[in-house]
């Protein structure tokens, strides 16, 4: 027996997942927990991938006709009261600010004052505040649709939290339109969802499910949720975003009327869509290894880090000259949406240096020595492959062919994870093998078990109750390609005529 | 006697300045209150502008080093006891946090519930909980500089309130960094500032006074203050961006220490800097005019719109499809960092139509009619001249200078403010003629007098202390230009080495 193979997280993925994460993204430098309860420091190395998504995403809203606006922080209670359901689905988790200001109290410590006539909401989402623009800006059909989106941070108060996956405080996006008539508006959940899917597929590399949540899992006052889902490494699901249908129940709570063409007096018909920071989570678990995460090069932090080797004084001033001219020739090349993005670390502190990359995800390591100068050539490793797989080119072929290998990179990890969701989702249509399905095998590993299963829903929220209860497995989505198909249902045996997606989730 | 010219704004900026920008806000569709005490909504027009300064701003930061995160949005009460100076300044307006759950009352309304521990406050500048980062991140001189950017919305509750000007809630940039050196601190303070100036004239087309504040006009906490002041229209001042050394006050605060070169233990040399949406309230004020705002083209929502005129049905295909050609050609040009951004107006009107963009402030008004068509001609308007003052242009012609021409505009209401501050900045010596300078002439408008005085000043707080309360006149900054003089001071006559600048501020 040999060894066992040295990684560079600990523990792996096979042995403590959960922990898997956590040590991932200490080791990335993406975020790190606050003093502050339940919120996050998003670092630099994490920021610059929350810019580069926000970036691409922002342009894919804005070619359907989407504009960027900016609404309160603030929401006052009267107003999250208008929509019953709403309130129910948020009043469990949020800030409450009840003071403007503070004042010395008995003991000469900072205490509350100025209470205010009517608490405020920090908002855990906008469509009550957004609401109230859209019936002031809006009075006949000819200022429809209305297509807005907030880039913004909300606070939804978890109890537990978990870095980018469940914080308190979140970054996201969150649109939010109007229509005139009701088949617009349906069109437009669907439109934005398939925006998020590509988004997810293309650029995240993430092979997503796209479907309907069922009624036990839409949004508070929705119509109908759609939604987007990804399998993790721990074959668990996660959602990666949400598109709601809110008919005119956000209409009618916020007064969003408008004169018809036929000068009849109508309540629009809305929407709202939303991801948010959360995708980082994703994007960690379906990609990373055992080493660290692996961020797919559209939406990564940096493309390339040049690695100088300088072994003496001597070859100090060649090796930074050639490695410093290599990096402005990959600076001047454009991958997906941005120009080449090229780190230049000279650190001297050995062999930690190439794994700080690893561990950092970065798609490609160039070390570059005096060896290296005499072929004209670099020593080019992908975070994709092993750490030891590496591989000499020009310098002319790496520049030539960079953007080919970014693009093979993303690529590949987006097969990997594919194939992965497709090992993993089975049709079950026994009882026992789902329950058997869901319940961990090894007990030293029991983070790891289960899948997508794809069975059979009668469609009655007792059932999914049950299940949830007794597996702590819930319907991701029916799938919008589900096929029509007869059967019953995994849980009570009653008919079914179409299969549905479930999972245990994040 | 001619009857007077009929402007798009009432009242006009000589008839009553305040009450013109509230009109030329609504008007250009910018922003509007929110039913959120002191809170504004930011619409899609007004955004856009706050979306092409961050891209411009976001920009020159980077080249100096400076990498984005993001920190949470509620500091505890005990980080911000830890600088005295600082919770003094910030206590009497803050938003306190105080529970985490809403509940139903015994009436069935919902009140806060969850009280927490200890209280939390909704951010109104970030270097304490910025601090406690930096005191983890940094424990070597190797760590340092660390330059950090955060682009965020913040609270300080403002009892009085003006959209744009002062805010309840604001979004702005505030940057950190942390130095292991003192004197590389003060640098990086004054850099910042003069990216801030730089940006404020090469891009706002405002030009700014570059100083350094009062003792009494410091940022709560701070060594120095750096600023730039701006003259509007009404002769007042804005202080427009703010960078401050704080020398090691924060850093003492919240424990950022490091060990030296020489292997001792150091606290850190620390600054912040920041600008936020007051620039645009700033950009309105500067260059307006009585038809409304005029935006500066390197950052103005949209750089032109065209207005195709279509009498009869048959002028629609032939007119339409020249508007879209022009259209396409525009918009693959560049000026400054971004495309060229047209708008395309069909909206059957009337004169209404060109009225409405001349009040949204674009840059370039392009009407075009079946006679447009005949020449190969467009009609091209200037929003910086008169409504009336329009030119015929070849296609070809309009195409090659659109980029020279929107050079022109910005740079014409840069030369026009400047030349307006030049006319209103005055050397006083006499105490009398000081005063006068700032008492309204007409009671009529009392708003619009005075200017910015170069006058002595000798040093005291005091003098300072009854300047402000006499004449509602502050020292906006003692210019870095400020030549040495003997001089006696303006108010209690003591002897001055430097002349000052003393305004009426917002």
């Amino acid at each position: 027996m040999g060894k066992p193979i040295q990684t560079a997280i600990s523990p792996t993925r096979a042995e403590d997942y959960p922990e898997w994460y956590q040590q991932v993204i200490k080791a990335s430098d993406l975020a790190e927990k606050s003093p502050v309860r339940g919120c996050m420091v998003i670092k630099p190395w994490g920021y610059a991938l929350w810019e580069n998504i926000m970036r691409t995403l922002d342009g894919m809203f804005k070619i359907t006709g989407v504009k960027n606006a900016y609404f309160p922080l603030f929401i006052p209670l009267s107003f999250l009261e208008k929509e019953a359901a709403h309130v129910e689905g948020f009043a469990k988790e949020c800030a409450v600010v009840t003071h403007h200001r503070l004042e010395k109290g008995p003991k000469g410590e900072l205490i509350p004052a100025g209470e205010l006539t009517e608490p405020l909401v920090v908002r855990p989402t906008s469509e009550t505040i957004i609401g109230d623009s859209f019936s002031k800006w809006i009075s006949s059909y000819r200022d429809l649709p209305v297509l807005i989106n907030q880039w913004a941070n909300v606070v939804r108060w978890e109890m537990r939290t978990r870095l980018f996956l469940r914080t308190s405080e979140f970054l996201w996006q969150e649109g939010h339109t109007a229509h005139a008539d009701k088949e617009e508006a349906v069109d437009r959940t669907r439109l934005m969802l398939d925006v998020y899917a590509r988004f997810a597929e293309e650029h995240l590399a993430l092979p997503v499910i796209r479907g309907e949540k069922s009624a036990s899992e839409r949004f508070p006052g929705a119509v109908s949720t759609l939604c987007i889902e990804a399998m993790m490494q721990d074959r668990k699901a996660l959602q990666a975003g949400t598109s709601h249908f809110l008919g005119q129940n956000f209409a009618k709570a916020s007064g969003i009327r408008f004169q018809s063409a036929q000068e009849t007096e109508e309540f629009a018909w809305t929407t709202s869509w939303g991801v948010s920071t959360r995708m980082i989570g994703g994007v960690i678990m379906s990609h990373g290894d055992d080493d660290g995460i692996i961020l797919p090069p559209k939406i990564a932090s940096s493309h390339v880090v040049l690695l100088p080797i300088i072994r003496k004084d001597d070859d100090r001033r060649p090796v930074m000259e050639y490695t410093e001219n290599l990096a402005r020739a990959l600076r001047e090349k454009t991958y997906g949406n941005r120009q080449i993005d090229v780190e230049i670390d000279t650190r001297d502190i050995g062999g930690a240096r190439g794994w700080e990359w690893i561990k950092k995800g970065i798609p490609l390591r160039v070390e570059i020595g005096p060896r290296d100068i005499a072929g004209n050539s670099v020593f080019l490793a992908r975070r994709d492959q092993s750490p030891k797989e590496k591989k000499s080119l020009t310098r002319e072929q790496f520049i030539e062919q960079i953007v080919d290998i970014l693009d093979d990179i993303q690529k590949n990890l987006f097969d990997r994870a594919l194939e992965f969701q497709k090992q993993h989702t089975v049709k079950i249509d026994d009882k026992n093998d789902f329950s058997r399905f869901y319940t961990p095998e090894n007990t030293e590993k029991p983070e790891i078990h289960g899948g997508f299963a794809l069975s059979h829903w009668c469609g009655e929220g007792s059932c999914e109750e049950m299940i949830k209860e007794e597996l702590k497995v819930t319907i991701r989505c029916i799938p919008f390609d589900a096929e029509t198909e007869a059967g019953t249902c995994i849980w009570c045996g009653k008919p079914s005529s179409k299969r549905v997606i479930f999972a245990k989730a994040y």
